[in-house]
């Protein structure tokens, strides 16, 4: 009997650990981690070789070519810009940011986001990360879903935080993106 | 042997139990439930104090201020919607509901959508629930996907019903939203 | 002593497998599979019967019957199309596609997507499936995330694999998607 119950004990000890360290883990601790720029150029009726990103929607008496006033409330942009492993525009880009991002509010800058990265390549990596989310733009650091991946990515689910790095007026930003995946696969 | 065989079977049997349960509650008690409300108001070109989104893109032939004809296909909006606890719009807000939505079908009125519930709040939620899905708007109630979450829903997921709760004319709809996380972390 | 000592290791041989094997199950064998076809027909001014899709946003100098130049960049589309068993257009649809994609590229044709499969059917299945990411166009396949789904396909996440299956012009397009489920709930 006495055996029997240091069995048990010892089950249930063991129980305990593997069920309640993995969610702690999960929680608090990514199973990966990336740092990555990416710059965004945006289309003003003159820089059609460097533009990386145009206005495709605007309100009522807005254009194509300007940000529209009310904090740019209504415009969205499709980008597909390049992704590098430092803040230097110029550098070997390691991927694409693609999708969109809009305006959407009347008294402040806030965007919303729905983008994927997609890299192919032999030295870094293959696969794509999915993010959709809010983007206050005016917050130091804001934090948006990782909602899915593929490729090397596969199934991957996070929390990425973005950062405004550098802005030049209304046609350059670059954003930090500090990518954490709590599920890995 | 006898107690060696009765561990051994009560091993089996606790396992059975941790492991079928938590899949259990998973699929059929949330985690968390929340229920809300927002409000979108449709910039018609005289509204614009009150207006809480605007439509800007449209089919061929249609304009931003009216939504378009064949049950609005094609047209997409963009909101910052206040966010309540109960189905009155002066309420003071609890959150911001920020995104898109955009009409699908040409023979009856379905959305897709593809949105965040902002909240910054010290005696409610701080952080973000990002949702997207399909909006049968004719439906009694509808599904879509809490497909992440950040800060107080940090990688969270669920189910969201929505349900029409009211409208007037094709200005105001107000949203009935039954938020039911299955994964919390 | 003895007869402990074989108790505790079956313990830890059961407790590897169990823990071990679902992983790698979930890693490469999907729980639910879908082999799926859908049909997208661009509106371009002259087939508003036929058309299932059409294009709402573009960029300055286009306009809303005709793909953009420059590998359509800045095109968005709304679509509503037949999902089918097969590979015929004709045949019964067993649910509707529904939602966006966009191209966002200047030098060859890729496009992002966020949408949903929408079924209501007695004989087939009932709920939502919710898709987004990016699709390199030139790519024989090409991987999506599988965000989310409700009814039928409650909270489930996945990878869909699309391939473009035939296209016409700049018209109709069709694609197969491979849907593999690995978390079904």
């Amino acid at each position: 009997m006495a055996s029997n119950t240091w069995g048990f004990l010892s089950f249930f000890m063991v129980l305990v650990v593997t069920s309640a360290y993995p969610i702690k883990t999960k929680q608090y601790k990514p199973c990966k981690h990336l740092v990555l720029y990416f710059h965004d150029i945006i289309y003003n009726g003159m820089n059609k070789e460097n533009a990386t990103s145009a206005i495709v929607a605007a309100p009522q008496g807005a254009n194509l070519t300007i940000l529209a006033s009310q904090f740019h409330f209504g415009n969205i942009a499709v980008f597909d810009d390049p992704v590098t492993l430092d803040n230097n525009l110029h550098s070997k880009p390691v991927g694409r940011a693609q999708g969109m991002y809009l305006y959407d509010t009347k008294n402040t800058y806030t965007a919303w986001l729905g983008f994927s990265f997609v890299f192919n390549s032999t030295d870094y990596y293959q696969g794509t990360i999915n993010f959709i989310g809010a983007d206050p733009l005016m917050n130091k650091t804001r934090d948006i879903s990782i909602v899915g991946g593929t490729g090397d990515f596969f199934m991957h689910r996070g929390v990425a935080t973005l950062m405004t790095d550098s802005f030049e007026g209304e046609v350059y930003f670059r954003l930090k993106v500090d990518i954490k995946f709590y599920e890995c696969w």
